[in-house]
């Protein structure tokens, strides 16, 4: 047994170490315990015939001020997500062009999507950001999958196809799958349809130059040794109950003592750890509920960004897959072209059990029907299914279905005693995103913060604690 | 490292001891691993004022061949539910008396549910019971939920809540939560939604006079110290790859050796295991969306079954809660009145949450309601939150969300290498019940049978294994 802790942070994703690094910050001592061999949790970054690619959290947008800060003040650069050109889409085994945001479907699918997205962006409007619950008619609206709206709502079959792409790229998940009041809550967190899907002013802006995950790294490295990975929590004890001032927190490795606790895991993984006395039990039921999605990406990489000079943006999408949405992730100098596909949803299921060759295979096939066969031959390849990662449990965030988030999102923040809760699915906004879990990080780290200036001095606390908490 | 066995069971519920008997009267040697300090699973009896109690599984019913079977083979008796009287309905804030199965909700509301019966049973009679996903229309089917389908279908709001009902009781949940295809797989498993509804000629005919658990309890006599409880699986590592003869299964106290391993745990509870090398991670998609439903259950214990003399024969249905449902489950010498009522879906929600005084009144409260002031006087109460277990999650069983079933239910049966599932989920008859239970056991016990013929002689085997299985 170590000497107590003001704080333990289970998980060292970004939410975690934002958590860690702000209480460090103001002079607590920290601990995080992280279940992986690495740091980063959905941020992982690889490199690949020497071009930089991000396997998971990859870009930014305007209004993430927080991973934006964060970045600027880590030295982590950004650069504009390539979009010169015209984007590709391949529908009905046809490959097309087009300018802009509005692939040619037709005029009257496009109206359908415009009709379509306007009414999810007024329900969403409706929604209170972060207390989903609170929404009016919220048991209603939790009674819908997106899929049933759509239906209700006579979507075109091509607005439906649309519509599976954003939410396999958002949710990692078909329509049917994902509460419609989950879906009107993530929108209004991104303020909007556009701000969550766009390239240019929206949540693919940017990227950054040294990798998402370096940002993971460099707070990992301020952090030292506060960071143990691979050490699995197992066990957490709350002592004196729900006013209890600490917690005993076990792995296979050792016993520590802190005064606050901070889970900033995937909700689903919450249940892994046991807690004693046992929580209330809705977390159980929303553990159970929060269903990670399952979203995989390839990445292929050339000599060169070949599609540029055809004057193509590499933004492509696809109703055949298994990439059904690319994006051009090249470097800044482009010294490297770089390919990116998401597959997810239906694609995911069928493409993520496939053997290596047979993966790379497809992925390529579906970038050759975009861009021609000069996609087929690469100088690197790689992919990452996010589903098959033990400490995760998918990504890119949680899918909850139908008649669950009414009643368990509460869950997903109300702290318990000394038990505070991180993650990007407890953001109130962006949650799912890279800013979302900064967010969420940091909100948790001030609950810390609050809690130990109501209880008493932290074990190595500061004077100032309480005036700034 | 103890020497080999045959066979390692996980679970010592009805499924994984009928497993384990089945294997061990083949002359072969098991060992049952179960995670709680008791044996049954999801059968728990008690002893409450003098009267025996049901905690979990309690009703047995025509069609129900294995339990039944078994129960005899064991000496477990089985007698009548209570069914003579009248039933009792409250309905806004007002009760009244009827016959029969069919509640006084107005001639267009039963003509409602009797139209959406039948075409429940019209579907379910397309799905192949045991492979939901070669259903014709299956994605389509799964892509609803039983809530959207009723919508869809402009089920009035009475037949609604009869529905609600209906979901709550079989599956633990809002008809928004499960999916299409899983109801209707789940009523062609029960062979209609009479067979499965019903108390006389349906799954609520008969209970047992020792108790459900008393089946669970002889078995584990039977086997004696090759049931360990208390002792929770931890780790699974398949030699060998997919064709790989054997196991090493970890435990906090051990590691154990067997040619096969039974794994007949709740689908959402197979996760637990961390199995080397991986399963194809279909497995993991299952489990974190075979959701465990909430039910719980609320019994009251009169001197005597004081309704009776009024003509009411225990049997309720009310749209207050949080008892929705209730039975008389008396004992069959009438020595004591018992009041059974479920409480499950939004009501277990909100009650679950609550003190114990408090529950007790408020169960007590839904029996007066329905069977009058004398209910608020028991001689004793107990009740039992199936999804505080932490060793099941839930009750009576999964309910899996819309968009999960087609892709997903493959994993449930699909053995990898030598390990085989078990657990009432898996069954292809009566699946939810406890003779699903012992089907999916006895089912999991030939696949291992075949197995061991198939890949050499077992440790302890026979000769005459070959030949039988």
């Amino acid at each position: 047994m170590s000497s107590p802790y003001d704080a333990i942070v289970v998980g060292a994703g970004l939410s975690g170490l934002a958590a860690a690094r702000t209480l460090c910050q103001r002079g607590l001592s920290v601990l995080v315990l992280e279940a992986a061999p690495r740091v980063g949790g959905r941020v992982c970054s690889a490199s690949v015939a020497g071009a930089h690619v991000d396997l998971g959290g990859t870009f930014v947008g305007p209004g993430q001020d927080r991973i934006i800060a964060l970045a600027d003040e880590l030295g982590v650069d950004r650069y504009p997500t390539y979009g010169t050109g015209d984007n590709a889409i391949r529908r009905h085994g046809r490959t097309s062009r087009y300018r802009g945001t509005i692939p040619p479907v037709g005029v009257g699918n496009l109206l359908d999507v415009a009709r379509l997205q306007t009414a999810l962006e007024r329900l969403s409007r409706r929604i209170p950001a972060g207390r989903p619950w609170d929404a009016p008619q919220a048991a209603a609206l939790d009674a819908q999958t997106l899929g049933s709206w759509l239906r209700e709502r006579h979507a075109t079959a091509a607005a439906q196809a649309l519509m599976a792409i954003v939410s396999r790229t958002t949710w990692g998940c078909e329509p049917a799958e994902v509460s419609l009041l989950h879906v009107l809550h993530y929108i209004r967190m991104c303020g909007g349809m556009d701000p969550m899907l766009d390239t240019e002013g929206g949540a693919q802006e940017e990227h950054f130059v040294q990798g998402s995950q370096e940002i993971a790294l460099r707070m990992a490295a301020e952090l030292g040794d506060r960071v143990r990975t691979g050490e699995p929590v197992t066990a957490v004890e709350r002592s004196g109950g729900e006013s209890g001032r600490g917690v005993r927190v076990r792995t296979g490795q050792g016993t520590y003592q802190a005064a606050r606790l901070v889970v900033a895991v995937p909700p689903a993984l919450r249940d892994r750890i046991a807690f004693t006395p046992e929580l209330p039990h809705g977390y159980r039921m929303l553990a159970q509920r929060w269903t990670p999605g399952v979203l995989s990406k390839a990445y292929a990489v050339y000599a060169e960004p070949f599609w540029r000079s055809s004057g193509l943006s590499g933004q492509g999408l696809s109703d055949t897959g298994p990439a059904f949405i690319t994006f051009d992730a090249g470097p800044p100098d482009s010294s490297r072209g770089v390919l990116l596909g998401f597959v997810g949803g239906d694609y995911a299921r069928q493409w993520d059990d496939l053997p290596p060759a047979e993966r790379r295979a497809r992925a390529l096939s579906s970038f050759a029907d975009l861009f021609g066969p000069q996609a087929l031959e690469p100088i690197g390849y790689t992919d990452q299914r996010w589903a098959t990662e033990n400490w995760l449990g998918g990504g890119p965030t949680a899918a909850p279905g139908p008649g669950c988030v009414a009643p368990y999102a509460p869950f997903l923040t109300r702290s318990v005693g000394p038990v505070h809760w991180a993650g990007t699915e407890t953001a109130d906004r962006w949650s799912g995103f890279m800013d979302g879990a900064v967010r969420a990080g940091e909100r948790a780290a001030r609950e810390v913060l609050r809690g130990l200036a109501a209880t008493g001095a932290p074990a190595a606390g500061t004077a100032a604690l309480g005036a700034s908490a």
